[in-house]
């Protein structure tokens, strides 16, 4: 990784991002904010095209090795609930970070597949009507009935896990050490101390009566360990499997929490609550997100991976 | 590994063996069948210490790998419901598969934890309240709410990913390839080809209408999915981490279908329906079953390991 600072990152043109951005607000977008507009406007476009590509090569990994085949009962609703999930950011970013400390896409796919299973699985799991839980608003729509969906969740997760331990087969060079710490991160993420933690602390804060001094608190934690985590974490990922330096794992590491954070805030827990309540710590998370950049300087990669932030801010 | 033939292994006295097995069926039992009765005394009670110490060590390592600490709202229901589900008998049959092939306990402690831990997630994923299930009979006790009990479940199968992953750092030696090996067996048998097929053709069938020409056959389809992929898994993991011989692993791999199939035919899905529909299936899977044990001798290991499939057909 070559190393340059990152100059006047603060000075992007939030209408023009915003105007720029995708209609889905989960969905990685666009910025370039040190440059002269010209080049901005090229930058966004290249960062636009970059996300867009990251997604479609998820997408066809995700088709091809989730195909519908027998048996049906099974591969049927797992290909519908794999693709049935708000797409969100972490495998996406998973790949930037990998291309970001100089790896090849191809070398985090398994990683990124395996997050958004993950997620695609918790995703349908929050949404079975248990009987101690309110109805999420807005109801989504159920293709399947709760039990077919619990288990379909279940699968979702080990096949994940599959997905990833046999990537290792799939390339000439022996990456055991590091496909089982990429394993120890994702289980560890998605796991008690992470993002089930963090639907633990939802659940039990929507049962709750919060203050408006307290409700900041409840949204900024419940962030941090739900997408906060797994953004963390996916970023981490992806600079282990690029053979990103440990210095940029840990800085790689921190950008993703914050990002994940900014996303929670904005659009996980944080979407029931008025924006001008978490906006004060949006604007600090997204300043210590981008300072997390500032060692790097890999052109096309960076400004990608930046904009993920730039654009939450657009957005708030 | 010794080789020499197990002569006579049908040679056992039912009676004396059911007197001897434990109350609980699920719990490996005893039995050493080719040998004069004092010496069939003295091996049963040695296997059956051999058992009782396998599945001591593993409660201890389960409970110190688990502790009630913070977040309490996450570990104490994760230490209970650990603990709340009944046993099974892959988790040990992976530490006896292990010491078979000439392995220590301790280097299959982290896959017989993974093992149990999945089992543990599923039971409680099993009995949750949905809308579209039958409720079960008999009831269980439930410490949680649903809501807690599902996101518990979720939590359990990353937490045996991750004791499994992060073992390789517990070692001196690196076993990086086998412990990947071990992920890639657990979540394919665990997943949606696996156990969870197992309970999706479960539930349809109980809410079909089958005639006794078919029952068996669903009973024996159920049981092949479940109890049957996950001790196959279980023993194939063990002869893994054992360093067992790729012919070892795959005839340990098919005594542990057989003895997960005779598992689930007795105690699994069979258990609602007549003994004596199952009786000719299970006789004929015990013979398979001890066929696969014919080119082991050691003494003690291979007394206990097939004592479990003995035992079945004294209980049957």
């Amino acid at each position: 990784m070559a190393i340059a600072p990152l100059s006047n990152i603060n000075g992007s043109n939030p209408g023009l991002l915003r105007l720029l951005s995708k209609s889905n607000p989960s969905l990685p977008s666009i910025s370039l904010p040190h440059k002269p507009m010209r080049f901005k406007v090229a930058a966004m476009s290249q960062s636009k095209s970059h996300w867009a590509s990251i997604n479609e090569d998820l997408v066809t990994h995700l088709k091809h090795s989730i195909p519908i085949r027998p048996p049906l009962v099974v591969f049927e609703p797992m290909h519908h609930l794999t693709f049935a999930a708000p797409e969100t950011t972490a495998p996406a970013l998973c790949i930037a970070a990998c291309e970001l400390v100089g790896g090849r896409r191809e070398e985090a796919m398994a990683a990124a597949s395996a997050l958004h299973l993950i997620h695609a699985a918790y995703y349908a799991h929050e949404h079975l009507p248990l009987t101690d839980r309110a109805r999420p608003k807005p109801k989504i729509n159920h293709a399947f009935g709760p039990n077919i969906e619990l288990l379909t969740g279940d699968g979702l997760v080990q096949f994940g896990f599959e997905l990833l331990a046999r990537s290792n087969d799939l390339t000439a060079q022996d990456n055991s050490d590091k496909i089982l710490r990429v394993i120890t991160e994702i289980a560890r993420a998605a796991g008690p101390q992470g993002v089930i933690d963090g639907q633990y602390c939802n659940f039990l804060y929507t049962q709750s009566n919060w203050k408006d001094s307290s409700q900041v608190e409840m949204i900024k934690r419940v962030s941090e360990k739900k997408e906060g985590e797994l953004h963390a974490c996916a970023a981490a990922c992806g600079a282990i499997v690029g053979g990103g330096s440990e210095e940029e794992i840990e800085k790689l590491r921190k950008y993703g929490l914050y990002v994940g954070m900014t996303k929670g805030m904005l659009y996980g827990i944080g979407r029931n609550y008025e924006k001008c309540l978490v906006k004060e710590e949006v604007d600090k998370l997204r300043t210590l997100a981008l300072n997390e950049l500032r060692d790097f300087n890999n052109g096309v990669e960076l400004a990608a991976i930046s904009s993920l932030v730039e654009a939450e801010l657009c957005n708030a």
